[in-house]
């Protein structure tokens, strides 16, 4: 269950309006990688595990900040938003080229749909869905997705840094990409206790039953020949890759039967 | 540019058809973390490297090998799927509740849509996308995702490795199993490597720009307090973790103004 | 069964083209509240209909009603698109700003993709698609859903009316405005004698069946406090409210159990 | 800000495990009515809002505490699918045809994906996305959004009760039943309000733009004859209905124009 | 503008329920190629024609049919959903294995959501979307998608017909063919009348401009061999093609530069 | 199987930079009808057919070749993204206005989401999907799909042609204008051949099943009357349209039953 306050975690107001400015955060919000994402995995996460509480109650903490994060966003751009000039005619746009590019540049979705705040979608308005998240049941699986995540999230972050002056953007950004860190870090440690545990490859028990011949080659099936760099270099596990150049196929050729006719694949 | 051979990388033939795991398999073909991610995710970053020729070749290694497991797996669905039933009458699966749970369980389209060969969808018609993959030009970024990509995925196939006595579908698992154990550890390897270059936080060049003071402290937003195991423990930069627990709101309130009449808000 | 006949219901034919203004109409014709989802949503709620002729061919009017409006929106964005610039020199935008921001701020598929005629899609591109309807075969829950559809609508139809100063675009404007008042005056007409009929809770009768102790309840799970204002008000049952400021926890710790070992979820 | 108790907000635990049944529950966590839509939708209104405080905390209360519906629901599927079967042999599922229908209809998902918890998605495994939310800063628009959410929510938690006799099922639908009471009332209040401040049609300001001569006509455009009941009935506004059978076109025939030859449309 | 009449095109009774049935059309009414993609299509076609009013009129007589084609089907749906069972119990389950696969293969949104009505999907469920839609503006292009629209709608319910012995279904899939081939009749002569005006090659006006060098050379990436059959054959346009087996890159090393570093690529 | 050389099939090296073509290009490479559209479900088609050796191979040859345009188009969006701007303040496009229309028109997510590289989107950021893909098992109807996804390709490149001066970028897409010059002349030889054996109408045997009285007749739902062009023409099959003006209805009046009170459809 959860409780909210309506004081933000960190500071989240720009020093002035940059609609273009505004779209770019949607990254943050509703991208791939934004803070619905982490929210929406670690929560799925938190809530699937039966497991040791100190990763349950580890994910479900910062689950629920990203929350915050979110609220973050949305209000920035609100504020981002403030005054956004709702259309220009030509002769506008022909004295101040500055104006035609937020005309141009700006989202339309921002001002018709919602009315100048935040939409739950990246900048180019897709609308975020489940499919960027991950709770496999799996806890180092899952802990490697969220260090890609908070990486993705941070990388983006450190993009958008730099395309703002905004000292009120900046200054929420330096927040975000302080936390980041802390949640890779925190979520790395978490990876490396469990792959201790549980073995360095995902899932750690199926070693008897894979083919072993096959788990340590490198087939290249590229011609550029860089890969072959890692011949005889030692893997995570402690056993030494192999390598192989132009790898033959060995499985024959398929032969599937033809369908009912009632099919109609008309295929012999 | 590539080149395409007739015959399949490995075995991929059941003993005999089973349309529920036919179903069952579209998970590894046009999953989320199925071998269409893996594909045109590896190739994209590859395509996208202009760093270290060894990084990019392992991707395009990679990334081409995939699509030979595409292949495998189409070709096994449609094996799976040959002389399975189109529909069946009451009378019938009143006699047979094994006929009656494959037209219960199978996937309808592959029979409407399909004419009993594979799809690019997951086993509940969901289209693939390419929302699933990523490339971001970030290196370090994008090989941790090529980790989570082939231990999701390897999961995955353990999983179905249980859902099945065929011992044909079991063969190509086993080398599913053991190649995903390969790809699995090239990536950790380069991942390693690249951490070592570049730091092992993504981005690693933003360190003097965050907000320090909050970039090591595990802020506790749940109550269950096993998070506290993480206080005082060292992470992988060498820094250690504070831990605190109830963390209060450092923003204030928000106070965004009142959009533009023309917007008709009704919001004050 | 449908007839068509080519004239427009309404006219449809702006002063002059611009493009940024058909880009921004692609919200009335294929976004989230656009017409298409106005026609589909009603027609199918009309074709579910078992009960009253009134509500069944009130939908079916207004479903078919909507199908003209969607070919009247999509004739006015082709006549925006008529000779629309496919791309300019960097030296043509430099010396035209307002030329810089059309080729900065219309949608490029709109040339790319539809030759200059209207795609079935929202502003951002993003195909409309049928998670925006709504038909759950309940005439009270459908009628409000309509009665929103309307409002919505004609909002971001007031929004383009100050988009643009054409006088053809504000015309065809000002005709959907009034038969968005007319749709959302019938569906509440409707939605009222539905009400009066099942009860103002969708469903009507189900109310001996929830735990009644929580059914008048405003629990207040944030801190903002302004809630607190409904406290002791009549709600439309006849029934009062009661508040409940910082509600606590009814349902204890949840206690799953760990998965089957052939699911490897490393979870204890 | 938010804080997160380990705590649920009310029982959801069952007497035993139903696959099938935790498939049906995905309804109300990922569904386009279900949870997770209530949680964004109320949350984004109240980030969105800069009105009246009783309004903004309504949202921010409201929403908050459906989060605790989702880790609800989510705790519930996860229970439910304590020990389901990851497949059965056809001898089995001879034997058994009600272990055959559980293989035939649980979500297949369920264990490749999640190991046996639950997925952010519809019973149909479709992954909700933002699509299915609302926040257009317009107040009477989203409350009356929002009650449509309660009521096609609560709707499918009926239809959900009558699908299960497990009492401890049950338990937890009528608690939700008896909130989404709540929350329709609650809404419908401040829908209502709002509806007197700033007039029943939305939005409220444009009724001097509107061509007011077809404001209050129901045109008939289907031949069944029902919706003439609604003639000279009194419209919300305090205007009557006229009707029109048979509506004539207006608008004339469109002429749009060939497209620059560039774009070869072959439509000379 | 659209007139609607109650009667439905042609009959759409079944004899009796059965929801599986019911599940299976919906791939006729909301998949890929069913009659709203048809619908849609056709009418976006239609509008955006500039051009010979045979073709413009063809498409909109077609598109207006499709609309009666829609509802017939979700009329049939309807039907065949009477009476559907919303759950058994494991021991009704185990009495009737019939009863099982029902429970097991219906749609349980068509309960949960729809109240026993059809949805706007396929039989998995997937929400129509207009990327499933074509409108290019040029004729030939889109003559030739209207001619696979109703090739691959045919062949669907072709499939369709041998999964039901029910001949009030059958009677409705027997009309329904005989429409889809006048409507590939149809198109294929609009094409073929095009093709002669415009060119076989879409568009015909670029042949100078490719490099027609390569624009009858068969390249066979692949090694197989049989596509070698097609050497010295006779193309539509006049020309022979020639065959080149195994053919060779032309086009050197890609040498993209590094990124900003502001972009944090890391890549050299 | 396949194997990859770092060599691309033909040039795709641009003059100079620039953005705004490189986001025109996503069209081309993640698009409904792009390159990866081609690749998959050729590739897809190959794999399912069980047929003539000769349209396997074709299907294989070509979806291989379409992988090689993916890697060029990838690799010239990466070119012309080279040196883009992350951002530019008011003062920098006040001062330039071809610098703001880059700003403004440039897809934000190449910078913040890929690091100036390609996505697998269309231009307006909308990620490719499996839904614009077809492998029916049928090859006369998947042959035609085939031409149609080469002629709406070609008809895009022709389009993109005209929308830039760049000589490398035009080289690039006049070599693709030959190629799919190729690739629908191949496909529509193919094509023919195949109607010839089985017939033009999809599939060829249900001839007999359909309701014949309705198969050869255009049925004129809309008004223009330029349809009537077609009566008394010959279609492809040899035999002669007839021509209906204004149909009648046919199929009487739907009458479904009310449902199960359980699902509260107040429709009763």
């Amino acid at each position: 269950m959860f409780k909210h306050t309506r004081k933000l975690q960190y500071n989240a107001k720009p020093d002035r309006p940059d609609p273009l400015m505004a779209r770019r955060l949607q990254e943050s919000l509703g991208g791939q990688w934004g803070e619905v994402t982490g929210m929406m995995s670690y929560l799925s996460q938190g809530w699937a595990s039966t497991g040791d509480e100190k990763y349950k109650d580890l994910l479900l903490a910062t689950g629920t900040e990203e929350m915050a994060h979110v609220e973050m966003i949305s209000t920035m751009i609100a504020y981002l938003l403030e005054g956004a000039p709702m259309h220009a005619t030509e002769e506008e746009m022909r004295k101040d080229p500055a104006l035609a590019a937020v005309i141009g540049g700006m989202d339309p979705e921002h001002a018709i749909v919602h009315g100048m705040t935040a939409g739950l979608n990246n900048p180019n308005g897709a609308a975020w869905n489940a499919g960027y998240t991950t709770s496999s049941g799996n806890l180092v699986a899952d802990m490697r997705f969220n260090v890609v995540r908070e990486s993705e999230a941070r990388l983006q972050v450190s993009r958008l840094y730099y395309m703002t002056e905004d000292k009120g953007v900046r200054d929420m950004l330096r927040f975000l990409l302080a936390r980041e860190t802390q949640h890779q870090l925190q979520f790395i440690k978490a990876q490396e206790e469990l792959e201790e545990k549980y073995g360095v490859i995902v899932p750690g028990d199926m070693k008897d039953i894979e083919h072993q011949e096959f788990s340590h080659v490198l087939m290249d099936f590229s011609d550029g020949g860089g890969a072959k760099a890692f011949e005889g270099q030692t893997a995570k596990d402690g056993e030494k890759f192999t390598y192989q150049a132009d790898p033959e196929a060995m499985g024959g050729l398929p032969k599937n039967k033809p369908a009912d006719k009632r099919l109609h694949n008309n295929q012999g």
